[in-house]
């Protein structure tokens, strides 16, 4: 099938003399998780996982993707004549650089611009400038029968009860950085930059709440380009109440084409696609940064935080009922990672406002605990047994907004190896929750603090150690993020971000304990504006596989301080075996 | 003086329609510290801080200047007609945006080119483009009556017994890496690089055993261009065996115009002055970056680090001979903080190979220690009495490597809060000390592991926590800083760093602690090539003011086999009361 598929595309390519298409993981929008209708990569190589670029040339077709998905890649490519490209690994070669063997010194490079992210296409046009690179074909779509739609599910208005500014308030505030920056115009291509603005949310993309439009601000005009007939009535004239104007969604290439000869328009060249970029007159004048929207919708208001700490509350009791029907259940050896997972979605679907999903359940049991990304599949996945570690890692949109939450729990007895290690994750989860810091540290400098006490131990974890999260909005979002990444971006007051440190052994065992943390403001002084976390997660931490000798009097402190407010905070809402669960499983250590 | 002196420079400046000139505290090679001769900035202002740049216009005279100096340049700018901007201050115009304000629209600007930074260059240029910029013109040469000469003293060699590497070494490397970037030629201006290269030393600049010259290295030649009477024939000999060649210091101007079209240089933007580069063909293509010296010359190598042990066990002595005596003499009342700080000079006079001082001797008591930067003026500096704390800040340059090391001691009763604070020091210096981290790791991402233990009390210092430390060259050096501004730089096994955390309250009390580290491997595992540090440094810390019950028993634990380490270094070349000392402040705590 695969074959096949690949067999149409170099016909295609043939009539036009291509000889090479690149096929990214992408839609119009750069957004994290795609809609059906635009996972073109996965059509034509079969392989699912979240990222991967597909080069194919007239007598070869490699995928590019990166560690988290070697397994899964090689098992999806067998017999589809596509090579794996293992992207990190010592002499393979990139995508540039296979372009660069494998097609003649002019030859042509072809891709399909509507979805190509703009920053990637500078790259290219870098590195292979003297080939000839078309942007304008979309092969894919041409081959690609029944393929699924843009998805046309109703937009539902964000109420000012839940989002504390109205979309003319945000406007105002975005037009005044566009002043201080000189620019006349803003084109959002990013779907939650969007939708934070307009006040409006969706169904398009599974995990997202988004809704697929454009956006384009001027001084004077506020325009939304999106399928009419998905905006209800009361959307339409709450927006037009805003000074927003709604567009069909393909009329944005027209009106940038408009925008007159010497304007300036402020473009992120990550969230926008090629086609957008040569829509534009070519003398109007660019700035490029990230949207102007990204920090406005980091730094969370009051309203907002208020709403998050309902959702977590929620999020708390769906957890704590299914931990104890999780550890009812497990000694009967019938329980699968997949099972559970699904039960844990019900648990979830009884708090009130519940939506969906905020991404796929990590539900890892013993060593598959040890893949930080390991999702289960239905029916081969494995059993819960009533010894180590179950790992879960999960979420929830909520009308309240989104929630995202680890835990690792022991089944049952634990090696002293299990226990050292757990306890270790835990100091450096609480190592960032103990973190003051002044106003103007970086969120990356946060990321070395954590891991102090494994890096003392000669340990460490192979991914970051916090991200953004939206509200209602994607689960991972900038500009913030705690990493070893250096990131030029100040933690401030009103960023909600994770605390997911974690220690994975592979073959045996895989721990990670997060909770989500508001930046709030300590205390000014003569040193500075000092700033800290507040858990906005309150979830019982598995206390069992402690080692209580390893742990500070002020780490003590911490965890015992912290269940309190966790029992606080959920017994309310729990009866009967889940109060006992609640109340055993918040006791001082 | 001054005046007569600034009217002198707006004549020429008249001549030539001048409406602004800059003149900058840099030498042609961008020194930290400056021979007398290209002290044009002091000579103008009569403000002799080590950071500071004057701009004159017809009718107005500026002194822009940092933090650290503010106090000093409103002393001695009184009178002189020239204003004190203070940078970082609030509604402060930056020197650009004064000459904008200042002069007409299109008004010449004017500076030496042959002491202004490419770089600095670069950003005017960019700012101030519409404006002429003329580059040529030395008015302070032309108007300096008894300038001093550029320093004519001896070169020495500095033998592998010392450096482990023969320049012809050090050039094969280097030609690698030229040839990995693909350059032809590699310009060197920055002193301490040059001098590291070719294994001379000199005594050219204060505090800084460098030569003054500049280097231009080809895949075939190695040129070397420098006032050729100080160079002994020992040394002439030794480069012409290790293929260097010897130059007049003027002719590098010939040889860079010579350079072939088409060629690639490799040139340091930062370390290049605007003169070099112009006498560059305009069709020769320039990569910019750090001088590949820099890094091979913060990677101390074995021969260099055994003799750096030394070097700090000289001082050790040194010191703790200075502190018995000190001790000793102040309840007396009759020290002063400048007469203390020249005895610490004899003392380290004592040691063999002693060369001079690395830096001027921070030397400071009491509520004077709260500025970080302070140095005592004889005749003005304050009494040392027997209570409170005294900070002394030096190092010393040996043919063993050069030194640096901060000391706090009590002089008597202390405060519970100067016990509290000089506590916290203590723990974010071992914080730092006990640290371990993969390779990798960011410099600047220690910094904030550094003060994590002042943060958590709300606390915090304004200036780096550690930097480079040149091997019988600059006390500063980089590529590597532990500092709170991000540095991409990682830290490697064989550099060596301060570790130099602080508190300071203005107007009561001032404490830093600083050992010299080296970077060293401690074990390679599946996670990770950790990496940590080890002390070049033996010298007691004092424990009087340590309030114990705040310490870990890890900090405990280092601090007493920290003391254990200083007994055994010292103790064999100390006797009598000198020795006595050093028992009494190495006991554990």
């Amino acid at each position: 099938m695969i074959k096949n598929r690949i067999r149409r595309l170099r016909e295609k390519m043939a009539e036009r003399k291509i000889d090479a298409y690149i096929i990214p993981s992408s839609d119009p929008h750069q957004s994290e998780y795609l809609a059906d209708h635009y996972k073109t990569r996965e059509y034509i190589s079969g392989f699912t996982g979240s990222a991967g670029t597909v080069v194919v040339t007239m007598d070869k077709a490699g995928l590019w993707t990166d560690g988290r998905y070697f397994i899964q890649a090689e098992e999806q490519l067998k017999d589809t004549g596509i090579d794996l490209y293992r992207m990190g690994v010592e002499n393979v070669p990139t995508i540039i650089e296979f372009i660069q063997r494998e097609t003649p010194e002019h030859g042509k490079v072809a891709l399909d611009g509507s979805s190509y992210p703009y920053d990637n296409y500078l790259q290219l046009l870098k590195k292979l400038g003297s080939r000839m690179i078309l942007t304008d074909i979309d092969y894919i779509g041409e081959i690609w029968e029944n393929r699924p739609e843009i998805p046309g599910d109703k937009v539902f208005l964000y109420e000012k009860e839940y989002t504390g500014q109205n979309t003319s308030e945000k406007l105002q505030i975005l037009r005044s950085k566009m002043r201080e920056a000189g620019a006349d115009y803003h084109f959002i291509g990013s779907l939650e930059d969007i939708c934070y603005l307009m006040n409006i949310r969706g169904h398009d993309i599974s995990f997202n709440p988004v809704v697929i439009s454009y956006a384009l601000i001027s001084m004077e005009v506020a325009n939304l380009y999106i399928d009419m007939a998905k905006v209800p009535e009361e959307v339409l004239n709450y927006l037009r109440d805003n000074g927003v104007r709604i567009k069909d969604y393909d009329r944005i290439f027209e009106d940038l084409a408009e925008i007159p000869g010497k304007s300036v328009i402020y473009i992120d060249p990550k969230r926008t696609n090629v086609n957008i970029y040569h829509a534009i007159n070519s003398n109007v004048r660019f700035i490029k940064g990230r949207n102007m929207t990204e920090m406005m919708k980091a730094i969370k208001n009051e309203v907002e935080l208020e709403h998050l700490k309902n959702a977590f509350i929620k999020d708390g009791v769906a957890l704590v009922k299914f931990f104890n029907w999780l550890e009812t259940g497990a000694p009967t050896g019938t329980l699968t990672e997949y099972y559970v997972a699904d039960r844990l979605h019900d648990f979830r679907r009884e708090g009130e406002d519940f939506i969906e999903e905020s991404f796929g359940t990590i539900s890892a049991y013993g060593e598959n605990a040890a893949l930080p990304h390991y999702s289960p599949i239905k029916g081969r996945s494995a059993t819960i047994k009533n010894r180590g570690f179950y790992l879960v890692d999960s979420g929830g949109h909520y009308l309240d907004g989104t929630t995202d939450i680890t835990r690792t729990l022991a089944m049952g007895d634990l090696s002293e190896d299990e226990k050292y290690h757990y306890t270790l994750v835990l100091k450096a989860h609480i190592q960032l929750m103990l973190c003051d810091f002044p106003r103007g540290t970086k969120s990356s400098m946060l990321d070395s603090i954590t891991r102090y006490p494994l890096w003392r131990e000669h340990l460490d974890f192979n991914h970051g150690t916090g991200h953004g999260v939206g509200y209602l909005l994607s689960v991972h979002e900038g500009p913030q993020s705690i990493s070893k990444v250096n990131n030029e971006v100040d933690m401030l007051p009103g960023m909600v971000t994770s605390n997911e440190p974690g220690i994975y052994i592979e073959g045996s065992h895989g721990i990670r304990i997060e909770n989500i943390m508001v930046c709030i403001r300590k205390e000014e002084n003569e040193f500075g504006d000092f700033l800290g976390f507040e858990p906005l997660s309150y979830i019982p931490i598995d206390t069992r596989p402690v080692m209580k000798e390893l742990l500070s009097p002020e780490e003590i402190d911490w965890l015992n301080d912290y269940h309190k407010k966790v029992f606080e905070k959920l017994s309310p809402y729990l009866e009967g075996d889940e109060f006992d669960y609640l109340e055993k499983s918040t006791l001082e250590i």
